[in-house]
């Protein structure tokens, strides 16, 4: 029997979640640990001043798991290094409320979460549903990610690598099918909107528009958009190396 | 005159940043936008879930800035747009009381102010002291990051593309010169200390120890030990491009 380990950054509760859950019980051991409360665009925070706890969550109507006061990376540290009996075969975060393409990709919970797996050296899949409504029907999402999962458990992934997977938030029926996608340019421009409090002083909320800064028809961004299914493989390592050379001809004065 | 946006993830009242502020103020306009309290490990998290609090920031004794209730990354977008009247020249981050090679490049708040900047479009360093001791001397790390930054604004980098150094804890005379690296594959062997509360329930602190997993000569975690200064070029496109061609082959069905 396969060992799978679900996670996400919506929390526990969250109902891509538990859709994932049902497809992947289908085809291995499925041990939840994920975190207590939402912890959407935490990137690839790890909780060092403040210690985490561990609550066990017994829901006879869904499953039985781990909520975590941490974030999805502490999640899937925790979970292999203290609450599962062997390393899991696959990880698995998602499935999110909300895609999670092009620079998401650096700010997501939910992709650290797998990023933290390959760290760990355990094959790690992401997975998002277009839709950021927490209560639409993440079924298919979860049947293809499942599907997915199954595949990387026999091909395997090389050691540095996860796949990101976007579902668009169409039927079935209107997906076109998958593409093999590289990460986009696309970023959101940001604006702070100044609101007041009680006592007049000035606060701020993040807010701004996702801007799509890509063409190419191999971009995460551009295919999920006509209705494909984007799957990115997406590396640990980040250094530039067409840049190295470069960099050799710079005088680096120490 | 060159305008220079300084920030860390170590707080405004850090050391390291204050010693940077000395010498970066010898090249141009410096602005200071840094957290209000300490937010180290944050990974590239962002704060769209609660209000951000701006909070001028006067000493005669240091420097005028902005101290600010969030994250790194949050600080270089509200510096760039709401706070500086113009698009800083160059971004750096900095200097960080503890290395940010290997993997923490990943957790590292320091580096993710800096990936920030280049999603922004501005030129970005972030720059590391190899010592967690709050009151070691950077002195000579903020001088050589400075020498960086101007030859920075000189030479422009990539789009995509960020400078990561590390600069070891060793006297002047002593550092060997510097080195062109790339990020290594090193991280962390996780500890979950369990401990109890004074109710008798669990928590846990999360430790471990670094494990440096690299030998070649060009690896930010090899050099540094050998008294060099690593300067990394990082970028914020994670594609793993060989992987591309596997994945068509893969059956992936919608």
């Amino acid at each position: 029997m396969k060992h799978i380990l679900l996670t996400n950054d919506d929390g526990i509760d969250s109902n891509g979640l538990y859709a994932l859950y049902k497809e992947l019980k289908k085809i291995g051991d499925v041990t939840v640990v994920a975190p207590h409360l939402e912890k959407s665009a935490v990137g690839h925070a790890i909780t060092i001043n403040e210690p985490i706890r561990v609550i066990e969550y017994n829901r006879a109507d869904k499953f039985n798991g781990y909520a975590i006061s941490g974030t999805p990376a502490d999640c899937v540290k925790i979970a292999v290094k203290s609450l599962m009996p062997k390393k899991p075969d696959v990880i698995v975060s998602g499935i999110n409320h909300g895609s999670n393409t092009a620079t998401n990709v650096l700010y997501s919970g939910t992709v650290s979460a797998a990023t933290e797996g390959i760290i760990l050296g355990i094959p790690s899949i992401a997975s998002s549903l277009l839709s950021f409504d927490h209560k639409a029907d993440a079924s298919y999402a979860a049947e293809f990610t499942a599907r997915l999962a199954k595949t990387v458990m026999e091909k395997g992934l090389p050691p540095d690598t996860l796949l990101n997977v976007n579902v668009p938030a169409a039927k079935k029926k209107d997906i076109k099918g998958v593409a093999v996608t590289r990460q986009g340019k696309g970023r959101y421009d940001e604006i702070f909107e100044q609101r007041y409090d009680l006592n007049g002083r000035a606060y701020y909320w993040l807010t701004g528009k996702k801007m799509i800064l890509d063409t190419a028809d191999d971009i995460d961004d551009v295919v999920v958009l006509k209705n494909f299914i984007s799957v990115t493989p997406i590396q640990v390592d980040m250094t530039n190396y067409q840049m190295l050379d470069v960099l050799k001809e710079w005088e680096l004065i120490p």
